[in-house]
């Protein structure tokens, strides 16, 4: 009887985890479609709310951290179980991370906001659109063991990477045809990269979930295509 | 008698780990110093050695992962050796993602190798000096527990930070007065930028080192300079 309490509060335990990590997955999705809507609708307040929503994700980074530490502490888990501890830490910074990206982009978003719009913005909301499911999508993977999921969201970071050497290329010929574009051009290839950054860092959380359900390691067994022009 | 040889083969594998930590970053540490080498040397013979090093540190990231994952299953730790080895895990992620920019700067590297050159490089070398001393010094900080170490890694950022940032600025300059040097100036720019987010990288694990002797998490709490632009 004793044994199944300490089973079930176990259980709980693992599951409180999971959600945080959902929440905080949530909370990720939402920074990456409102800094690129700061950008779209020319609404540098909305930035800054994005930009001031990122101290609670790096609240959650530590809070979930010692969640896992602590169950590692106290239930000394193995198996399947130990591999969901250890990668639930290593995705938590990789979802910090993507918020610090987020960042970065609503601040260059409020710089765009001040001058006259150079060209309107059709790729980079559909590369954030894209990026966002996949961070979602890298998550869900994660908390069913979804393996096929995961490769689906491995694949997709190619079709990111593409959208971005396409903006890059076409603000590269706005910058040479007319310098007094340079300023914003530059602005708009640090979102694009910021963007691909992101689909990046799902990317491996998608691949250490494909480890975790295959106990075999796809990290670096990719073609890489992750060098980032 | 027993216990004493568990215990003594117990520290023998936290050392193994401690002692592969340190041998990834060397390579690490030398893939920062080649690839600048080859930027300033003009030497894409080196730049291609260096991407080639690259698959070596990834094999190294998932073996101390493995490693790692072992001695929590097997010794069960707790305290001190559970945070280190918790964050020995998400170190080996940053010294890897470490060595995906300096298979960045090689990329670059190399297509600038084939052009002209835009100006001497001055501060880029002496950019990358300073993140590689970042690095060493996390590692070290991490392998000793040492947290003044730890803690000048953090203010060393902020000097990268005010490179990147004075570089930025120059290469504009260029870029405005003759859109002829737009490309290698992007190009330039990627480096300035992958250097700086190499020193992130340290000051992310020089953060958590901070965290592990003191028990304390600085991570969120310096004022944040790493809004890269």
């Amino acid at each position: 009887m004793e044994r199944e309490h300490f089973s079930k509060l176990y259980d709980e335990e693992l599951n409180d985890i999971r959600e945080k990590l959902l929440e905080m997955g949530g909370k990720v999705e939402l920074m990456i479609s409102n800094s690129m809507k700061a950008l779209v609708e020319r609404n540098s307040e909305l930035a800054d709310r994005t930009i001031a929503s990122d101290p609670g994700i790096n609240q959650m980074e530590m809070e979930i951290d010692e969640k896992c530490i602590q169950v590692l502490a106290r239930r000394q888990p193995a198996g399947r179980d130990l591999r969901f501890l250890t990668l639930a830490l290593k995705i938590v910074t990789d979802l910090e991370r993507i918020g610090d990206q987020c960042v970065n982009i609503a601040n260059r978003a409020k710089e765009l906001n001040e001058e006259p719009i150079l060209k309107p913005y059709i790729d980079l909301p559909r590369m954030a659109n894209w990026t966002s499911v996949m961070v979602k999508e890298a998550l869900d993977a994660f908390v069913r063991g979804d393996e096929k999921l995961a490769m689906k969201v491995c694949k997709d970071d190619q079709f990111v990477d593409d959208l971005n050497v396409q903006i890059q290329r076409e603000l590269l010929t706005f910058m040479m045809e007319d310098p007094g574009t340079i300023t914003r051009s530059l602005r708009l290839n640090y979102i694009s990269k910021y963007l691909e950054r992101i689909a990046d860092h799902a990317t491996n959380v998608a691949e250490m979930v494909i480890f975790m359900v295959k106990g075999k390691d796809i990290r670096h067994t990719i073609p890489s295509t992750s060098d980032e022009k």
